[in-house]
């Protein structure tokens, strides 16, 4: 956790504080491993969660936003989001149930979306997405014609409201606990991509891993 | 897509309405083999989305509210939430960008979520949880006590307003891009289990699987 007291209040972690982290280079890392993120609004008093693609260009996320376009279309301008992703790392068997729990790397984006209007900023933006889901796919795919420019709806926010929640490690046994007979740990899961005829370099080993990891 | 003309509009999978489904039975087995979910809810304005574990008990949905409950402890009574559960089950490949996907199964139940008073049904959820991530698990980890029921905050709500989204299957290709001289597929993709000293029944084969499949 670095830095605590100098965040907002409404980006702190507030259960279990001491996963928290607030450092760009935590933050990155997760949002760049991820597949998948989670984009949360709001329209007319009830909250949408959507999952959809992003992609991270410097202190920018991009967000897929056709899935929610419909909705948002007619909002303001500006539209407060929040953009999750979460990285599953363990199941944590712990001896009593209330001690159970979730290795997890998870971040936390809010901000004020804004649509992305530019030929050039979508391009880039799309560019960001094929290549987080591929790297080294932009250049070999049929890049976009102008229609499927036009038909792309992209979000973008700032980086600068962000945090990372963190656990890792062993059950957390209480000492009464210890000699309760049970087993007593974590079971590592990981996102596996299966033998295909693939040509897709975000694989190695049969895991997929993050870009800066190939 | 089962009775799309009887659901409501808020419910309606909008863009690509022919991946939307609203049957139970769809939408019971995302929920039940995803291992967590996005609890989204929104304070004075912001939404915000939060991973956390949910359990599905016939017609109820479960989610485990800890990580949301400062936030929500002084909503109303009944606060508007959505909470999304997404799986990952392959990167879709296309010979141009714009046809590049996803293949995942994705479940999205809105509701008014009431907080879980009485002990007999904290306990209730707490055994669904604990089996939902660890079949076997409740009979065999120390119960929770008292004081350990009046620190866990769960949030119920009904299986009412829900609607599933699937894609699967290969790479839609526009017939123009057919000869456009790339791979094109999919990298079938799934959450996958380390081996380690487990006991634990929801792998198998190394595969995380849904527990009616064990």
């Amino acid at each position: 956790m670095t830095g605590r007291r100098n965040v907002p209040k409404h980006l702190r972690v507030k259960r279990e504080p001491q996963r928290g982290a607030y450092d760009r280079e935590t933050i990155d890392a997760i949002l760049d491993e991820a597949l998948v993120c989670h984009l949360g609004f709001e329209v007319d008093g009830q909250p949408y969660v959507i999952p959809t693609l992003h992609a991270r260009v410097g202190d920018r996320l991009y967000v897929h936003g056709s899935a929610a376009s419909r909705m948002l279309r007619h909002a303001a301008s500006e539209v407060r989001v929040c953009v999750t992703v979460t990285l599953l790392d363990g199941l944590v068997l712990a001896r009593s149930v209330f001690n159970h729990s979730i290795n997890y790397r998870s971040v936390v984006v809010l901000g004020a979306a804004t649509n992305v209007e530019g030929d050039a900023e979508k391009t880039e933006a799309l560019k960001a997405f094929t290549e987080h889901i591929a790297p080294g796919r932009w250049d070999e795919a049929r890049a976009p014609t102008a229609q499927e420019l036009k038909a792309t709806w992209i979000l973008s926010l700032p980086l600068t409201e962000a945090s990372a929640k963190v656990r890792s490690g062993p059950p957390e046994d209480d000492p009464e606990d210890l000699d309760f007979p049970v087993w007593s740990g974590v079971v590592p899961v990981h996102l596996a991509a299966e033998p295909s005829e693939y040509d897709w370099r975000r694989v190695r080993d049969g895991r997929v891993v993050a870009p800066e990891n190939l």
